[in-house]
Parts: C-alpha cells; sequence; structure tokens
C-alpha cells in the first residue's frame, strides 16, 4: 500500500521535483500532481514523468490530496500554503523543503486549521541548478534531512515525514526551527553572501588594460561556483533568516578585518596560525 | 638540441617538478638537478624522474648550470637566490614560479651580477596539492604563465623564457611585476584569505549540541577548498603582497558591510541587484 494516495507538488524544482521522482519510483504515492507559475516547467515536469498532470491557479487544486509538499522558493511557502488550505481535507499532511524554517513554521501555524498538519522540513541536497530540468532520482541518498517540530506538530505527521525521507536514502535529523537557522545561516547561507560579495569585489577591481575575469583559475572558481544561484531565491533567504545571517556575517567581517589588520602589521606568525587553524578544521569537513 | 644544458630545480613541487617533466618530456633540457630542503621529497622526485640527482646545501651546487628554477616558497626565493648567485657561471638565466612579483623582482635584481639574468615568471597552475608527489605532465597546458620584465631584463633571457612556458603549453602573457600583483591579489590571494576566514568563522559559531561540520553540504566544501593550502606560504604570500592584498580585502569587506546593512534593514531590492550582478559575472568567468 502506497504512503499517500495524491500528491501536489508546489513548486517542481529541483528539490520537488526529485523527491516526487523518487516517490513514484518506490511506490510511496499513486498520483503526483504539479502546481506552479510557469506552466513551460510544468510541461518539462510531464514530459520527464515527475508528475502525471498539474494546474496553474490555486483554486483548481484537485479533491482528494493528502500530502500537499511545497518546493516554491521560501518567500512563497507560507503565502501559497494558506491559499490552498480551505481547500485541504482533514487528515491531509503539508510539509516543505525550505532553506528557512522558524519564519515558515510559525507563518503556516498561524494559519493551520486543525485537522491538517504540517511539518516543516528541510533536505540538504540543493546546488545552484534549479527547475524541473535539474530534478534526479536519488538526489537525497546518504543526505541530511532535517525536520523542525515542535509541540504544536502532530506526532503521527512527524512520523510519517520521517519514514517518507527515510524511504528516499535521507538521514533524517530532528531539530527545533531556530537552531536549524542558525546552523544553515553559517554553514549555508553566510557562504552565498560571501560568494556574491567575492564575484562583486572582482567586478569593481580595476586593472588597466586587464580583463580580470580570464585570470580567474580554479580557486576562484570553486570559491565562487555558488554565486551562479538563484538571486531571488536568496534574497529571501537571508531576509527570512535575517537575524541568523546578520550574526554570522558580522562574526566573519570581524574575522576578515583580524586578519586585515594583521597583514598591514606584517603579523606573519598570528597568520599563519590563523590559516593553520583553518587548515585542521578543513580536514575534518569531509 | 636542448634550449638548455643543466638546469637546477629549487624547490621541487607541484609547479617546479611539473615543469621539470615537461621540460624533459620535451628534451628541452639534458640534465635535471634537484635542490631542497626536504631530502625524502627529492627522492621521491628522483623516483618520479623528475630529476636525475639533487644536493641539499647551497654551495654544493654542480657547474655548468645554465637555468636556475626557483620553486621554492615565495619568502625563500630572494634569499636563496642570492645564495646560489656567486656560483653561477656567466649567461646564466635564472627564473622563478612565485604567485607574487614585485617583491621578488625587485629583490633579486638588487643583488643579480652583470652577465647573469633574472626573469620572473608566475604560471598559473596552482592548487592546494604540494610536493613531488603532486608533479604532473601536461600541468601547464592551457593555462596562463605571467612574465614580468622591467627596463633591466635581458630581452635575449626573456624571449627563451616565453618560448620555454610556449613550449610546455602555456599562454604567455607580459605584464609589469606591479599589474601582476594587482590581478592575483584580487583573484587569487584574496579568495585564499575568504576561505581560511570562512572556516574559521564555521570553526567560531556554536550551537548546542550540534557539530557544524557535518552540515556542511558541497557550497561549503567547494567554496573552502583553498582552505587546504598550506598556511605558511599563504602567510608569505599576503605579506610579499601586502598592499594588494590589503586594498582587495578592504574592498571586500566594505562590500560585505553594505550587504549585512540591506539584510539587517530588510532591503531586498538592493540586495537582489547585488546578487543579480554577481550572477552575470560569474557566469562570464568560464
Amino acid at each position: 500500500m502506497s504512503m499517500f494516495q495524491k500528491m501536489v507538488v508546489a513548486g517542481v524544482g529541483l528539490i520537488g521535483g526529485s523527491l516526487a521522482l523518487d516517490m513514484r519510483r518506490r511506490n510511496l504515492v499513486k498520483e503526483i500532481v504539479g502546481f506552479g507559475r510557469s506552466e513551460a516547467n510544468l510541461r518539462i515536469a510531464k514530459k520527464k514523468g515527475i508528475i502525471d498532470h498539474f494546474f496553474l491557479r490555486e483554486e483548481d487544486i484537485p479533491s482528494g490530496v493528502d500530502f500537499l509538499l511545497m518546493g516554491t522558493p521560501v518567500q512563497a511557502i507560507v503565502p501559497l500554503t494558506a491559499a490552498f488550505l480551505p481547500r485541504l481535507g482533514s487528515g491531509c499532511i503539508v510539509s516543505d523543503v525550505g532553506s528557512v524554517k522558524a519564519e515558515i513554521v510559525k507563518g503556516v501555524e498561524k494559519v493551520l486549521p486543525s485537522g491538517i498538519h504540517f511539518v516543516g522540513a528541510h533536505p540538504i541536497a540543493g546546488s545552484e541548478q534549479w527547475g524541473a530540468d535539474a530534478a534526479v532520482e536519488n538526489l537525497f541518498h546518504g543526505r541530511r534531512c532535517i525536520l523542525t517540530p515542535n509541540r504544536k506538530t502532530n506526532r503521527a505527521a512527524l512520523k510519517k515525514m520521517a519514514a517518507l525521507w527515510k524511504g528516499v536514502g535521507a538521514k533524517v535529523e530532528i531539530m527545533n526551527a531556530e537552531k536549524h537557522d542558525r546552523v544553515l545561516g553559517v554553514v549555508s547561507h553566510l557562504p552565498h553572501v560571501v560568494a556574491y560579495a567575492l564575484v562583486n569585489a572582482l567586478d569593481q577591481t580595476k586593472v588597466d588594460g586587464v580583463d580580470l575575469k580570464t585570470f580567474c583559475a580554479g580557486g576562484f572558481k570553486d570559491i565562487t561556483r555558488i554565486a551562479s544561484s538563484r538571486p531571488e531565491l536568496w534574497r529571501d533567504i537571508c531576509l527570512l533568516n535575517r537575524k541568523a545571517v546578520s550574526k554570522s556575517l558580522g562574526d566573519y567581517i570581524r574575522n576578515l578585518e583580524k586578519m586585515k589588520r594583521w597583514i598591514d602589521s606584517g603579523n606573519g606568525s598570528s597568520l599563519e596560525h590563523e590559516f593553520a587553524h583553518a587548515n585542521e578544521v578543513r580536514e575534518q569537513i569531509v
């Protein structure tokens, strides 16, 4: 017996699309319906076999949906969920895959009627790619998926979501939403700001007659790969996780200022110590 | 006829060792002699066929050397060249592969006797790997090699060095040393400081009961890969290119502060504009 009968994926992109592919392959769901702003993207999703059919207006959501997966950019999750909620039947589980959790959990719970259950989720499997085109099977295998329940969360729904993510190969972690946001603020959101700022620092630097972009070797390319990520998506993540990102960014700026002072004053031993420490920590990240 | 008869590679690492391998393979040199502080590394180099034999004390440099390649960490290039110079015959060409040029060119020229020619060079082919073990054939194919002559540089020696680097597949660029340092300061040296500081920012962040290192996905790993580079090497590069690195770092910190203000004040449109601009610039870096 399938885990779900009818699932709606709102936002059939890298994450939502990949989850749908795996769920279908493992018979975890019978019918998959797509929703999104871009009909072209939904047509791709249908062609790839990710979804069975799709709808384009909130009010056209089919009846009998027992799982609504919000795979849209973070800013859209709360308002769009609110628009779907009056049209969902009792017992339906709503979940998301957003990179920010506290604001989303708070926002959805504010409008959640009794009988419908919400479980915040974040599978850590994003990349700079997007759209149904980017969806692949087995994306979550061995990756972490963080679930962020609180006291209000329905235990049966939480258990079902944990089983679902384990079912597609993810390692499930349970964490409160605020803790999730602090962790992701430093391991993911900060690095994106760092990468965007570094590319712009390059662009602002003028050296007579030299196209600096042509001098970027592997090091610069690796470090700025994530600056190819979608601007509006990361704008929203930074704003929705404002407190944690701002804190991490402030700490980071202070680190850089310290290093700049050491470079200016020729303090080689402090600089080497700092670099060597980073070296050791980096080796522990596998 | 070979381009050189007897070459000494001082510092048989990734760059010096790889150049030696290619020169031998293409018959650009007859005899290759290694020099370095680590006998273990020189033994590896001999075993790999990079060098024919080696010596460990400056005073044991053989006679008849017509090409001295300084492949050591940048800080050692000037003093070690100075130690070798009295033992080199007239007509010998000295060159280096250091990532910093102005201080090295200035330092070597200060002690250079007439009849011996120095050409500053920097093949942009480094990575976080090091040692004779890391040396490979064809490392320079399609890569840029920047030569940094000035008015004092012997034209025949410059021409020979350009031919040598073209001979191993590199694209040769001529640029003055100061310009080189400004270019590399932003495309290479700044990103290293950025990566080291980011790893340390992660290490300094404490979230109860969470080992943040285990939450680092592809994005964080890519962006901090170069933080695995040798600390003492990058300490020296930052200090020898102090002015340019400090300037780039200052510009970069101002970028981050601006972004932090936008995040704090919820200025989404400025943030998106900044991210989108980085997005466009990044696409042009191929």
